[in-house]
């Protein structure tokens, strides 16, 4: 397979660098990659600037190329600069194996789910893959489910603007259980600054927040690692509520005049 | 009501200005913006560096904040730390009113919804406003649908992880036929780069597109702009494909092996 690799914890990572190498072993892998850390960049693009990518001299058996722009970026010119000047698609774009989970909340906010995000909007089947621990994660054992993964799952399934969420705990990849699919869950973040001054008298905050986990649903992502399985949740980019479109409709009927 | 306003334009943009100025003669508002232009940013957040705010010295009937941040990172700020200080919750974030609309697959870079989507998170009825006029856009149609929409519309009917996605057509306020709930339309963009290079020898690239609106669905929300219509579409922040997740549920029972 052709793999596009991106990830949003920048080109240097370790996660990065331990899936090329993996995935590199039976597929043909390019990494573009941003050339600084975009964490919670979010699904961010570059507008007002251009992008300058840089392809980079090493002893692999991939090729690399530093991006200076957002994990999206990097995805729009792996596939409509480096890729079209091969004249080839990608089978799949990989983003990551990024350090630390992306569950509940996490999704909206992470330049890995980000990159295969976009990966789904250009209509090629995508993969996040995230290792829960941002401490000191085992890569090793994302990437060897990863191409596990790739082997055994037909990614023809995965329609066009949906891409899969995969999370991984960090342990030993004897000790996984195995993969689950899930859904994303209400796992969010309760939010407190701490406030500090600083050496020119100003004040200023730093982001702290405390985990909720509190979501009734069995398939929660978050309770397939706390139990030793790898979730697998598939994400789209169409956001509407359809249940309060539903209500709404049902209460506001047809077109609303303003005056 | 009180109301925390954000955007994603920054806190000079006249957009936000303008939604300043008319929310501000019922309500009690609180603007809390960047400091700096942050389009396209996504749902960022900033985690590895502390946030400063700055509170301006302005002849206005309310009060305006300037953080290093994000959008996200405002409403955060706003709610966490201003108006925690006041000792209240607002009873509305407004994100807007932002140059350009929102529409399709703008939802997941926009920087505005993102404001919007963040208050959900933290349990407070949100509405991300848009202009659909990147040029030349007539914020006045757009601050006056606000006040009237604030006065008629029950927020407690948007649950929690919820928000509005409004889009207003950028004409005058008298030629708007009314507003319509929408769906999140396919609306995205074929990405292209122009490749120029720089005076030190380097290629750059700037990222253009041409817009493809070829959703069957009627109630895509491109549509009722095109027809006259401001489009309100509520969006969530749970992107779990339930469609797909049944599919693949039926397909593979249970847990998997990955030995």
């Amino acid at each position: 397979m052709n793999i596009l690799l991106v990830n949003d914890d920048g080109i240097t990572a370790p996660g990065i660098l331990c899936a090329a190498r993996f995935l590199s072993q039976k597929h043909n892998v390019v990494v573009c990659a941003p050339e600084s850390e975009q964490s919670a960049v979010g699904h961010g693009i570059t507008l007002r600037f251009p992008l300058w990518v840089r392809k980079l001299d090493i002893n692999e058996p991939f090729e690399m190329y530093a991006v200076s722009g957002t994990p999206a970026d990097c995805v729009k010119i792996g596939l409509d600069v480096i890729y079209k000047d091969k004249g080839i698609v990608p089978d799949v774009v990989v983003s990551g194996i990024n350090r630390g989970e992306n569950l509940g909340t996490d999704v909206i906010y992470s330049g890995t789910v980000s990159g295969a995000l976009e990966g789904a909007i250009a209509g090629v089947p995508s993969l996040a893959v995230s290792v829960a621990d941002f401490k000191d994660p085992i890569y090793e054992t994302a990437a060897l489910f990863l191409l596990k993964f790739l082997e055994e799952f037909d990614l023809k399934q995965i329609p066009r603007f949906t891409a899969l969420n995969i999370n991984v705990p960090s342990i030993p990849y004897e000790k996984i259980k195995g993969w689950r699919l899930t859904r994303q869950s209400k796992r969010r973040y309760e939010d407190y600054f701490e406030q500090r001054v600083d050496p020119y008298g100003r004040k200023y905050y730093w982001m702290l927040g405390d985990i909720i986990e509190d979501d009734p649903d069995p398939k929660a992502d978050y309770k397939a690692l706390a139990q030793g399985y790898i979730s697998v949740t598939p994400i789209t980019i169409f956001m509407t509520n359809e249940e309060l479109l539903k209500e709404l409709e049902a209460k506001y009927h047809g077109d609303k005049d303003i005056r």
